[in-house]
């Protein structure tokens, strides 16, 4: 466990002088990790074909996850560059007041500090994570999946590349050195070195993440995101979100899962929704009622409710009441992302109130929760955390806040 | 462990109602609160008096820690009142901002859910922390510390009371019926139904919970407060900030235990500081060169720099420069409050950006970093957590960002 230890030092040392790094140098880092990206294009695609020619047993849907293209190296630099163009969140003053004893209170934004990323699979994923924790004065201590091993460690070269370049601590991003199971387990247990464990993956590795942690953890857990088709909803909108939810890329975790449609809505739109679903090639699993109405159906069972297909599968199911559907989502849903489709205000704001959720969408798809497509150039993951913060994890949910006291000799009386 | 699951199911039933219950309920709660506490004074400082006839083997300033006045509940209603007329953050909109396909993303705040609060000693911590919990939409499920046990029962039907008289569910504010070690892990292995453990207290107790939960923990730990005399001080605000900073309350976590100063600062500041805090009835511990000053002085250990004394004693080191005094506080501080005395602009810059802790202080005494201090009405407690915030945990911080998006007929494209 000594180079653990090793490890440990050298990246909380790191992770001092990123606290007050300037935005100067962090953002030529960015600059030069986009270029890095693009320069070495080609061999991070033989990298990648390496993982792929590995990786075997894994369904068309998992594979798509693990694969590069030069697009996606492309993408992935333009993210990069999305993320220099963001304002730096350090210092940041979120609030400020003057207190009755002439001190000033402020709350400004500060980096968490050290960053172990615990994540599998998608190999643009260490990429987007590192750009986002050195542009919030963070350092990553990064244990990516096996099953993209060789595509992290060139991309994990082309970082190390432009931190050197930026006049950085080369040290602020590593890969843990010890592939072991055991090393993940021996980090997890060094509070006074690592300030927050951050993981995304299969649930496994996520419960053994948060059990042994001895340090705040964000989870990136599984979605069971739900579509509510309200008895007030646009048959075309329904439709049109709840086919792109579940057909754009089912691998993803906000991609839909469960269908809930009022009684009201069934002849209107049930039937076409069904149809558009087959044709698309899912697989619809319902109850009787949904059975009946067409026979390519199958019956749902009860474990259907609390399944996470991550597949061309969905399941449907006919409820009396938006009491219903927001008890069904208490008892089903992963507190990930749900839609509701309905043209009623007050039932889109009970909605809104009452999910206990990560993201709450009215009227567009649940696979728009993500970084990109809220503008935040890029994300760590999805957080369904608590605390902290929820949804698209991005440069500035990898700060905290802290209180600063300007005063001229302020006493407590 | 039946009782507790039982308790866990009920406190999770109320949490889904507390999270949609209107502004209006809760602040009628807060009034009938304030009520409460004053009406029934005289009976909770008859179970105070029992709780400090069974407290033996505490020192002076622990004594004064458990002991109500009927100023002190006086105080404690006016707190209750003060959360009172401050605004609502559930639902507050933090941020809202449109994207290019029309949609409107807005980040606003909810309450974090249902929050275990295991603390020790400080029998108005209860009512702060109940106001706190129910004004943000949380549910509480307590775990005080048997030495002020006569006084959390009392406070406690309090509590029940004014739930009750504002029709909230009387089960929004518990207290854990079962009163062994075991039910606190027990609790603590319940990440499905607790969604926050917050500690305060001894620091056994806070590293107990921190290793068992398997949810996130807000720990409210130690406070080695440091307060750095800088070469550009001025004399007469040094003297009188390490006075209060000390003094005022050697017991709480806010106070100062060390003192770094300036080699520049001595011949002018020192000896008189010396002898104020020696005059104060404050033992001060120093090196050589601190003694030779004054005879009164004793000859500090290496572990003094690493003591919370919480008690009239007080440790004073010599630094050759603002760097020195850095490295110090990033040895031996615990992150909670440390404090600059300069009249020089970019050193106390420097001093607020480099030193990692919850508060920094320019020219004021660290017994300032408190919530009532700060105007956020009362405190749950000062966190040190490396993330979700550092500092007074007021109303704002037992809420959570999450997303909503506001579309019609968005989809990912």
């Amino acid at each position: 466990m000594d180079a653990i230890n090793k490890q440990l030092i050298s990246i909380k040392d790191a992770s001092r002088l990123l606290r007050s790094a300037s935005t100067k140098k962090k953002n030529l880092f960015l600059e030069k990790l986009a270029e890095s990206l693009v320069r070495n294009s080609d061999k991070i695609l033989e990298e990648n074909a390496k993982d792929l020619q590995t990786a075997s047993g894994l369904n068309l849907a998992m594979k798509k996850r693990l694969t590069l293209s030069a697009e996606g190296i492309k993408a992935m630099a333009q993210g990069v560059r999305e993320i220099f163009s963001l304002p730096d969140p350090v210092g940041v003053i979120v609030q400020k007041w003057r207190r009755p004893n002439g001190m000033e209170v402020r709350k400004i934004r500060v980096p968490i500090g050290v960053i172990f990323f615990v994540f599998e699979s998608r190999p643009n994923v260490i990429v987007d994570a590192a750009a986002l924790a050195i542009k919030s004065g963070n350092v990553l201590l990064a244990r990516g999946g096996k099953e993209v091993g060789h595509s992290n460690e060139i991309l994990d070269k082309c970082i190390s590349e432009a931190l050197g370049a930026s006049g950085l601590p080369t040290t602020a991003v590593q890969q843990l050195s010890d592939k072991t199971h055991e090393a993940i387990y021996e980090v997890l247990h060094h509070p006074e070195c690592v300030d927050l464990a951050v993981t995304r993956g299969r649930e496994q590795l996520i419960k053994a993440v948060k059990e042994n942690a001895r340090m705040p953890v964000i989870a990136h857990e599984r979605g069971l995101c739900s579509i509510y088709i309200d008895e007030f909803a646009d048959k075309e909108k329904a439709i049109k979100i709840v086919v792109n939810a579940k057909v754009s890329n089912p691998a993803v975790c906000n991609s839909a899962e469960t269908v809930l449609i009022h009684q009201g809505a069934v002849k209107n739109i049930l039937p076409d929704l069904i149809d558009r679903l087959i044709k698309e090639g899912v697989e619809v699993r319902g109850s009787e009622e949904v059975c009946a109405l067409d026979s390519r159906c199958q019956k749902a069972g009860d474990a259907d409710w609390d399944t996470e297909y991550l597949d061309l599968i969905i399941s449907i199911k006919i409820v009396t009441s938006l009491d219903e559907a927001l008890a069904h989502i208490e008892q089903h849903g992963s507190r990930h992302s749900d839609a509701i489709i309905t043209e009623n205000s007050s039932h889109a704001d009970r909605f809104i109130r009452e999910v206990n959720n990560a993201a709450v969408l009215v009227n567009a798809s649940t696979r728009l929760v993500d970084g990109g497509e809220f503008g935040l150039g890029a994300e760590f993951g999805i957080s369904t955390a608590p605390i902290h913060m929820r949804g698209p994890m991005g440069l500035e949910d990898l700060t905290v806040t802290k209180y600063i006291v300007l005063g001229d000799g302020q006493i407590r009386e």
